[in-house]
């Protein structure tokens, strides 16, 4: 058992860290030669290219020289809290937003119920005396939890009325947030900028036809069925169509999918040599007596000496040449066309309506969903039909099954390893050392935390490779299942597996061979021993950890070899920054552990809740500070994970209720159970309300949204050219990397003018085949090959 | 334990019982008098007014006097069969089709299955001496089950096996037949007659608005939500825009729901008067000598005499005068409006859209759903607000639970009386009776079968004031919801009510306290030894009770009551008949616990399944004859109920495996078990494919399909007044009880001319009230009143 000695010692330690990685950071981050790691945001941005020094000597380009600059070592954090919410949204997006509206509502929650549980509990648990007299060994900790009380005892009225309190707060206050949550999400997607996600329907298992290709065959199906106005043979041009039928749904634009994965090979080789090429360029540039050259063989060591520039140039132009081949192949080609369509309609109340609507009979077949965002798609997994989605996420939960089942057979060991007496027994050779009082504080303040750590370094890789195996077919999705696993992964392994496998690790078995009543009882009574194992966890995970995140320890070093070894040209040095995400995937499950832990211990432990008050706040300070100054965000989903975040914070709500009921029951506190029973009933009945008042705001886009900003968008620009704004949002990113900038303007008058037929091609086509005016994709892909041929 | 002759004697009165009821049938349906009872189908249909009878003298107007007829007396079974399935379909509706093929499922599943077992496992269970050895009493049928095989050994592979056989085998024939059910189903909503719900929307909790009346504000809201073509001023005919914009959503019709239920009442009292009107002028009629007279008092006993026809024609008048008062205060009255409204759409894709999309910001508000057929609406839900259906579904679902797990105790009670020994050992005196043989044989076969039918008798009216309850605002979502909570409650207290509750009723407490593994162990265990119970339950309740059904004694009996003693007009006598309804809410849960009872009892006891199948056979044979003669349903779901039929027969499957899996624990036949874990794994991943493959053809209206019908309608009917067609389908009707057959062309000419504005009334409407052209349900109602202004 820690005593509240050791706690100490472990606070100390870690505060210490705390401090000593915010004066790393404070001096590193004013340092000329940091910028970039430190403030990639701006760069990226394109608001700064150059670090702010105000010295123009040499030295001062890498050293800060200022003296005052190192006297404000703190003074970030003021800064991070200035920006007011509407402008960090404009600055960062909307999901930063609100990801860090997640740590304030752990505040919200924690700040009053810690308040109350210190100042009621904390007297109600300390005036008994039942640890004393039962000549069991305990902590100080232990005399401020619910252990002190003795059985049977009707102060146990107090933990009860406490939880219902708590659980009405912590409702409450999800209940609001949840609200102001997506009334967010709306305006943001009301004021935002034109996206083409919002005009685009990624349509999926377009069912095989002998008679049509997909590109037909999608065109003909939406015509048919999404028709638009200029079908019945009326010349009308798109604007006066626009004017006239506001919404009509037009299917507009059509964007293939390809099967690309060679294609992309070779023009990241491409990618790499044109840098190689760059860099001696470069080289040549600013030392034009020299030209530089190289040998041909292994790493340049071997081989006939060319000169470089003409050698990169020539494989430059042949990989160019392979990759128009490839591209003409592929476009060219309909097996590599996947049977999915990027489909895009005039106005966003159409790509709603076909959004949320059935298509086919068959209901596995023309699959609609919104577009992701262009940069949000995951190409890879656009082509996995219907059946196969089944069995892959049947194999991904078996799999996930065993993961977290047996993962925890090494945690297990190292738990009964932190154990300071076993490892007296397994090594008494060791002994003398340990027993040196500040080491076996450190060692049972530190190890069990660390370990936990170290093993689940392991995990995120294994995790997101489940989620691309499931088949999602964006970056965000991913991400939020990976979520939501890695957090039910916590749950088994972090939370219950430390309160329970320190004794034994046959958990599940022991689970199955228990009665349903039984488990919140066997679990319940061992919460309160493991508060002090809990307290370090938070204290080396929440508060070092966090601390750490702002030193960018990693990213620093990292920047400075690749700088120093790798950076040919200012392209490369772009790249080297390495901005990082907030990493919802990891750190949203990590701060739903400390709600977790929160509610738990709320009413059993409420010693616990500073420490979780301290991480929240922190982690708050220290999250602003990067979203603004470091983070870029490779997607935007408009906070679509908020249904996640709520689901979880409800769920630890609910195991907490259940622990208490099993904690109390073993305190013959028999009397409490009805009142505790209808706690889990009315939050279960408090959620699903949730769920039907407020997460169709964060699933479906409604049409009277649509409808408005669409007539808004008519008002202010009636003659909007839609098309060339979706033209090639939705080209798989190896077409792109050519020179799409000026391509955007030329089909406009095309796009006017052409009345679309929906003649039935099914028996002509085969033999007479026509140009396809209207598939968007097939011409900008020619438009694409178009360019190949220039040079 | 009862015995093979126990079983044999059962199995005769039983049979015995069949016949006699047959035979009974056979003789009273071709008496003319009783007509009406076995033929009501064709009477209401209109394809038959008075009995078909040979001979012409008045004896045979009631008692058929052609002895040739009686000889045939079973040639309805034949008669039954030969109407192919369209045209069942075409005379009876797809419910009823579709009702029959649940049978015909369980003829699929259960002959190959029961041919297998018998052949296969019987002699495998045979072949050992178990029982002999094991000193405990058993009876023949044991020796046929699982139990005569010894403990581990390895003749349990033979189940295994089967066990896996078996379940391909029922997913196999379940898969087929939703495939053939869905289609059945897109091809009768396919080339169904146009019909008003295939166009209607109904709009639930339309919010309150300060400025606007609930009329306006639905027309608004989908004015500009769904506009339609002629909003933009453009002065076209409905039926030119039909033709030129052939898909464009256009809001057309919109009738309100009005909370009628007193003018409902005064409907009801001026129906009943107008009938004693009727009856008394008949009377006249054919005495016209004598005016027939009544007293005032109390029951016709006290009073002053009065003439009869004066004085009901005074009351008539008053009760119309008071309608016609009534009525136009209902309509008058914006309170009695309901924030609900039936809005109709030009096209079924409008209507398909609008069903499928979600309209506003605040998920609760405008919830749209498909309208149900106008038969079919329960009118007393429309107006629930959706806060308080959240409630309500809470509050049902507590009663539930406590009634199916409180129900329990007297059916224990029952159960262990049904003992024979407690019986004696209760009642000594008794034991000379008891004790002769057959006496004894018909208490063991008949009581316990006998109490369980009794109690569920008060099952049925709970259930569907808990239906009710919930909200649900169709009879046959209604009929549906009854169904899976009836199955439910069949399934704990019959099938597992039976099988434990012998020994103890604490089950739910028992459960709770036991291990989650334990639980399949302990049925598992009991499920040999009931079935001699389950075999005699089949009998008395599906052999029995189906031959009771087809002579529909209570009908008969009431009716003939009627028709002596309070049938006055041919009115009357048209709703004497009470020709009754399949019964879904309580037919398919029985049909169900045969699936439940075959499936479990497949592997363990095959013995039992020849007694399913016969019951299965009858059944069909019956419901065939019943469903062509007699029943007249209320509503055409276009089997709807499919999904919830198909969820239960894999919910079955599933409990038969997890309770196999039990069984085979006990037999220390535990290399099985990991084979068996797989088994329901396997199952509920063949009912997730099921779900998102066929699912949707019961829930959703693809947009392909709507579209086709449109485009062949639009072909065909070019001049179609859909208005007209749509005009009253959806009136409250209380309102409809007026004559409404000349009103339908009224409105032509407006309907295709009015041009509809969307100004906003907002501010302007309070001071220049306007008259609303284009509300469809106004109109009708002020038609309504017109016409009561006439007399």
């Amino acid at each position: 058992m820690a005593t509240l000695n050791d706690i100490g010692v472990a606070a100390a330690i870690n505060i210490l860290t705390a401090l000593a990685f915010f004066l790393a950071f404070a001096m590193l981050r004013i340092q000329p030669v940091n910028d970039r790691v430190y403030f990639p945001k701006w760069y990226i941005k394109g608001l700064r290219s150059r670090p702010l020094v105000n010295g123009s000597a040499f030295a001062s380009k890498f050293v800060n020289l200022d003296l005052r600059s190192y006297t404000r070592f703190l003074n970030w954090m003021p800064a991070a809290l200035q920006m007011p919410e509407p402008e960090l949204i404009d600055h960062a997006g909307l999901d930063s937003a609100v990801y860090l509206r997640i740590y304030l509502l752990g505040l919200k929650i924690f700040g009053p119920i810690a308040l109350t549980a210190l100042t009621v509990m904390i007297p109600v648990n300390w005036s008994n005396n039942t640890l004393e007299h039962s000549g069991l060994t305990y902590s100080d900790i232990d005399k401020l939890s619910i252990s002190n009380i003795p059985i049977g005892s009707h102060k146990f009225w107090t933990h009860l009325v406490l939880a219902y309190g708590f659980t009405f707060w912590t409702c409450y206050v999800l209940k609001r947030e949840y609200e102001i949550v997506a009334a967010m999400r709306l305006h943001f997607l009301a004021s935002d900028q034109r996206r083409p996600d919002q005009f685009t329907v990624l349509v999926r298992n377009v069912p095989p036809d002998p008679d049509e290709s997909v590109t037909e065959l999608v065109q003909h199906f939406f015509l048919v069925n999404h028709p638009h106005h200029y079908l019945s043979h009326q010349v009308w041009s798109l604007t006066s169509t626009l004017k006239i039928i506001p919404s009509s749904i037009t299917f507009s634009l059509l964007q293939l999918v390809y099967n690309a994965n060679k294609l992309s090979e070779l023009v990241n080789e491409k990618k790499k040599i044109q840098n190689w090429l760059d860099f001696y360029q470069n080289k040549y540039k600013r030392n034009p007596l020299k030209r530089p050259s190289l040998k041909t063989g292994l790493l340049g060591l071997w081989g006939n000496r060319v000169d470089a520039i003409d050698f990169y140039t020539s494989i430059v132009e042949r990989l160019s040449r392979d990759i128009c081949g490839e591209r003409e192949k592929v476009s060219s080609n309909t097996k590599s066309i996947m049977p999915a369509a990027f489909v895009s309609f005039k106005t966003r109340w159409g790509a709603a309506v076909c959004v949320l609507t059935q298509q086919s009979r068959n209901p596995t077949t023309w699959l609609t969903e919104w577009a992701p965002e262009p940069r949000d798609v995951y190409w890879e997994n656009l082509a996995i039909p219907f059946v196969f989605l089944t069995i892959r996420r049947l194999i991904a939960a078996i799999a996930f099954f065993f993961l977290t089942f047996f993962f925890m057979i090494p945690i297990a060991i190292v738990q009964s390893l932190a154990n300071i007496e076993s490892i007296e027994k397994a090594l008494p050779f060791l002994k003398p050392i340990i027993e040196v009082k500040f080491i076996k504080s450190f060692i049972q303040g530190f190890l069990p935390g660390i370990a936990l750590k170290i093993f689940l370094l392991f995990l995120p890789t294994i995790l997101m490779m489940m989620s691309k195996f499931e088949g999602f077919i964006s970056l965000s999705a991913l991400e939020r299942r990976f979520a939501s696993r890695y957090y039910f992964f916590q749950f088994i392994n972090v939370f219950l597996g430390s309160i329970i496998t320190g004794t034994a690790f046959q958990q599940l078995n022991h689970f199955i061979h228990q009665s349903t009543s039984q488990i919140p009882k066997t679990i319940g009574v061992s919460i309160p021993m493991k508060a002090t194992f809990f307290i370090t966890y938070i204290m080396v995970d929440g508060w070092a950890g966090v601390a750490g995140e702002i030193l960018r320890l990693k990213p620093l070093i990292i920047y400075h070899l690749k700088n120093s070894f790798l950076v040919k040209t200012e392209k490369d040095r772009e790249e080297a920054m390495d901005p990082g995400t907030i990493g919802f995937n990891t750190g949203e499950p990590q701060i739903q552990l400390y709600f977790l832990l929160g509610l738990v211990y709320a009413v059993v432990t409420p010693i616990l809740l500073p420490f979780i008050i301290v991480f929240f706040a922190l982690a708050y300070v220290v999250y602003r500070h990067q979203i603004i100054n470091v983070y870029h965000q490779e997607y935007e989903s408009a906070a679509a994970f908020w249904p996640d975040v709520h689901v979880r914070v409800v769920a630890a709500l609910i195991v907490s209720q259940l622990l208490l009921m099993g904690l109390l029951s073993t305190k013959e506190a028999s009397q409490s159970t009805p009142l505790l029973i209808t706690l889990p009933v009315l939050t279960i009945c408090f959620h699903r309300f949730c769920k039907g008042r407020y997460e169709p705001a964060f699933v479906r886009y409604p049409l009277q949204e649509a409808m408005m900003k669409d007539t808004l968008e008519r008002a202010k620009e009636a003659n909007l050219n839609l098309k060339g704004f979706l033209q090639n949002a939705y080209i798989h990113p190896v077409f792109k990397s050519a020179d799409e900038s000026d391509s955007e303007s030329e089909s406009e008058s095309e796009w006017e003018r052409s009345p679309a037929l929906v003649a039935t091609k099914r028996t002509s086509k085969r033999f007479t085949p026509m140009p396809s005016k209207d598939g968007g994709s097939v011409l900008s892909l020619d438009q694409v090959n178009d360019e190949c041929l220039k040079p």
